[in-house]
């Protein structure tokens, strides 16, 4: 049995509750860590309340392999992820000489204030994730990884973190256009294959434009010869069903 | 005080998870959702699991005045919304006449199967969402809207929610740029706005492209007067720190 790292992803931010700011995270840290064999498996986006953010840390942490989170890691007053780890984790939080020498190289002394000096707050034990647009770096504590929320800096990030993280076997995934079949029309049948083939799943997706109804068949596992099994029962479920389809 | 209404989201699916499909849905809720005076409170994205469906929808039903679902009410082995919410409440599931009727309808009767029944498999006690789009409804039951997860379906089923939604105090939101100035230089000065005035929330928010940083300055409240108060505050500290502006 493959093994499986897992993650869950903690979005921090009014903006993003608010609609204001819309989200472009989700998507990307999603289809990367699919792409190297990490199973996302949550996502929340909880608000900038110190409360919120612990509890959620707190129920995600303990249930996943990994947490990402983005967002929060400024230096104005509505950043409070740092200290919200900290809480979360019952450990102290000061200003780590790393962090600072960072962003002294950074800021000239006249700059250097006691707002810039937050980002440099980072929980006691907290390993760096540099940061090399902005400086001001992201961390990591225990299996928790705290990223900036402005996509180009949470990218960089992810980048450097990746090497370090273990990864399980990768996920392979088949699409398969249902060609103008209705998702009722299939739907028996493709049920019939996911309950033989307990190691892949099988997704349904329609989407709908001024085209009309597009359906599209994804076959997902992490061996091989059941994907592949799974996608040449799906053919042939389709092939059959084209043969004989109806005018619905 | 003004009244507030809440509300959670809980996206359910695998392909959002996988990254396959980028979701539209967040954003176009958060800003729905505020627009009409009700306060997003806190997303959730869970995969195609029963039990995690079951445990969002009760823990996010009892901490919100609404709550809000997409995805998982098609024709196929994967879309298990409906008994999970069925599941959640404890209450039976079965074939709504209601919605069999609105199916029938779309179907002529050679292309009615057990598939497409079961998009009619309704909790007992809720009331149905009209889907004007593909006929299959969404529903209500207790407090939580359940809609297709295909935007522009989920989009219908939204407009036709709205009216019988409770409402709040709607939240003003003002946008202030900060022309130039760095989060870190205004940070102190925006957090002594922030704390004078506990009606509104502060939020400082870069954005990074080829032109650069950009910041924006936004207020947020549901006290008119207090919204105004604190964007006069804003603008004072910034034209106070444009004018002894230091090279960073």
């Amino acid at each position: 049995m493959a093994v499986s790292v897992t993650a869950a992803l903690l979005i921090i931010g009014d903006e993003i509750l608010t609609g204001r700011t819309k989200d472009k995270n989700i998507g990307y840290i999603a289809e990367y860590l699919t792409g190297i064999g990490i199973d996302l498996r949550e996502v929340r986006v909880v608000p900038d309340v110190e409360e919120e953010i612990v509890a959620a840390v707190n129920a995600l942490r303990h249930r996943f392999t990994y947490v990402f989170t983005t967002g929060g890691i400024g230096p104005t007053h509505d950043d409070i992820t740092a200290d919200s780890l900290a809480k979360a984790f019952g450990v102290e939080i000061d200003h780590d000489p790393r962090a600072v020498a960072m962003l002294r190289e950074r800021y000239p002394a006249h700059a250097v204030n006691e707002a810039r000096m937050r980002m440099a707050r980072i929980p006691k034990g907290a390993d760096l994730i540099d940061n090399p647009i902005s400086k001001a770096p992201g961390f990591r504590i225990g299996n928790v990884f705290v990223m900036a929320g402005v996509p180009s800096i949470m990218q960089v990030m992810l980048d450097s973190i990746a090497p370090t993280l273990a990864t399980g076997a990768k996920m392979i995934s088949v699409m398969i256009e249902a060609e103008g079949l209705a998702e009722g029309h299939y739907a028996e049948g493709l049920a019939a294959i996911a309950a033989d083939e307990p190691r892949v799943s099988i997704g349904s997706y329609p989407s709908f434009s001024a085209a009309g109804f597009r359906n599209q068949i994804v076959v997902r596992g992490k061996d091989p010869a059941a994907v592949e099994a799974a996608e040449a029962a799906v053919r042939q479920l389709l092939n059959r069903l084209k043969g004989d389809r109806s005018p619905l």
